[in-house]
């Protein structure tokens, strides 16, 4: 019996929705901060299988989830490629600043395969673990990992990752053409490991105008989407280009993705117009709403799932959680929506 | 005869089409540097009504810029109600940040009218000055200003002022109030000492979701313009809601605009879909495009050009000008616009 997610994904639109939230696994959970603070640093987590698989886990023993996502993070794909990554407390993360040539020539793509092999372990294990739920595993889009291998940390508007892709097209492009690559790889391996259906985000396709959205969001998750296809022409694949705004249409009709997920700033209808109704939607709960609880996430959920409703559609957050949501409003939140 | 501005956000299809940056009068100025030097800190030179009238005026002595906006900052309205405002040198800007209803009762809406005296005195001095340019007051969009009274600083997601919005909507509501009426007295008082047109910047709409955004952005911009309307009915006000992606066609119809400014995320062919005809469009090259200069610069400002043509139309950037930008590139740029 096909999952309730892959169901959705596949153009069936299943009511109630199927339900996961993205971060679902995270600081808001006293189960998860017990296990981060057994495991060290983030990396040791995300490169510790059976510790992995249990924060991955946690969530569908509180909530009747139908999905759970690996427990990695983007930035897994270029510290596999030998960029130098660490997480300063509280200030999220650094890599060393890929600012040329020398930079770019310095990734190694052969190292990819070993360094990923524990976060493939963890798949397995999750997949073990997983029963009626569904695995997603996931990476970053490659403009939205550029952004950090360029930057070298999150920033407001990445400047330089910009001024990269106008100034020096070439060298980007040779970047942009080593990720994508790599992400392929990457992918496909973790579907090999028991990952059911695949999440490609990309956090910072916002930031893009409309012609480089086309050159680095749309044609690379193209390249990827039409790749992991041909080897697993079952696995659903969802995008989700945050900040895309009015360019959701286009991205949806060119990338070929099974699904799109929505940021917060979207309104439902407009991605049910613009987005073709065999492409299934995700998302997009505010996780503020999520904190504040009460009559404000029943009319935040409700103004959804009424839009929602007919379509193939997957509900979500449209942003990830935040440590300071309280799990009984992710309860309760379950409970709304299995009972609208 | 009626300035090239005031005919476009009339309505009228001017081209080629009139011209001005955001930020155009800023730190990638070498003029602009000596005198903010001379000012010492950046309060000072927005109260200084010679020094800001000047620094309003350095880019049309450079450019044929259509238009001079007013050098200010949006926080010179929290300032002028009391709320303490610094600018940390390298940080932006720092407020003590209203989180209860202690904090919304402290405003002063009785200092404003004093307060804001040496802003307005830039007004008459620039107006006196500007040519057969177009003189720009603005204000903040209260939902924006808000968001810096909340966080007490810039922040990337402005976790605090959503909370405060859906947590208490009471609270958040009274501070909305007080900032919007103090926004109509803000803009009709640069009108009076004779800004031509005002514009409202709403840098951080983008973060909310479509209710909020209807509620906090779209109903206090129709409220501002409908009581400067009512006062100046031939003065002309831009919108710019940064970031609202799929939003903008509701905010286009609803608030009553004259023109609507999009960011470099909005596609131009989106933007004249969704915007009704006789509303005029502004932006919204990537000011990254104009640092890189050269192919790049063309073709992106040729792609908006092209789509633009025969609309009512202002050519801008789509955010603030950078410090890095070459002053030449503005040049050439002017240069390619003129010649199109």
């Amino acid at each position: 019996m096909t999952k309730r997610l892959q169901r959705a994904l596949a153009g069936e639109a299943v009511w109630p929705p199927p339900v996961w939230l993205m971060r679902q696994a995270g600081r808001y959970l006293p189960e998860y901060r017990e296990v981060r603070a057994r495991a060290g640093d983030f990396i040791s987590l995300c490169t510790a299988p059976a510790l992995a698989a249990e924060v991955t886990l946690q969530p569908l023993r509180r909530y009747e989830m139908d999905a759970a996502i690996l427990f990695s993070d983007i930035l897994m794909l270029p510290w596999a490629l030998g960029q130098g990554l660490r997480f300063a407390e509280g200030e999220g993360p650094r890599l060393p600043p890929i600012r040329d040539a020398a930079g770019v020539d310095a990734l190694d793509p052969s190292r990819l395969a070993s360094a990923i092999a524990p976060i493939l372990e963890t798949v397995r294990l999750v997949r073990a673990g997983v029963g009626d739920a569904t695995l997603i595993g996931f990476a970053g889009s490659p403009f939205t990992v550029a952004c950090y291998m360029v930057e070298g940390q999150g920033t407001k508007e990445f400047a330089h990752v910009r001024r990269m892709a106008y100034g020096q097209p070439r060298l980007f492009g040779q970047l942009m053409d080593i990720v994508t690559a790599a992400t392929i790889e990457y992918l496909a391996a973790q579907i090999v490991a028991g990952a059911e259906v695949v999440m490609l985000f990309d956090s910072w396709a916002g930031v893009l105008s409309p012609h480089l959205f086309h050159t680095h969001v749309t044609l690379p998750t193209k390249r990827i989407v039409d790749a992991l296809r041909t080897r697993f022409p079952d696995t659903k694949i969802i995008g989700f280009p945050r900040g895309a705004g009015t360019l959701l249409a286009g991205y949806a009709a060119e990338t070929g993705v099974s699904a799109v997920a929505i940021d917060t700033g979207v309104d439902p209808a407009f991605a049910i117009s613009a987005v073709p109704g065999n492409v299934a939607l995700q998302g997009n709960l505010d996780p503020m709403a999520l904190v504040a609880g009460g009559d404000a996430l029943a009319r935040e959920t409700n103004g959804i799932l009424d839009a929602m409703r007919g379509r193939p559609y997957v509900f979500n957050l449209g942003h990830g959680i935040v440590p300071e949501t309280p799990p009984e409003h992710v309860a309760a939140l379950m409970r709304h929506i299995r009972s609208h």
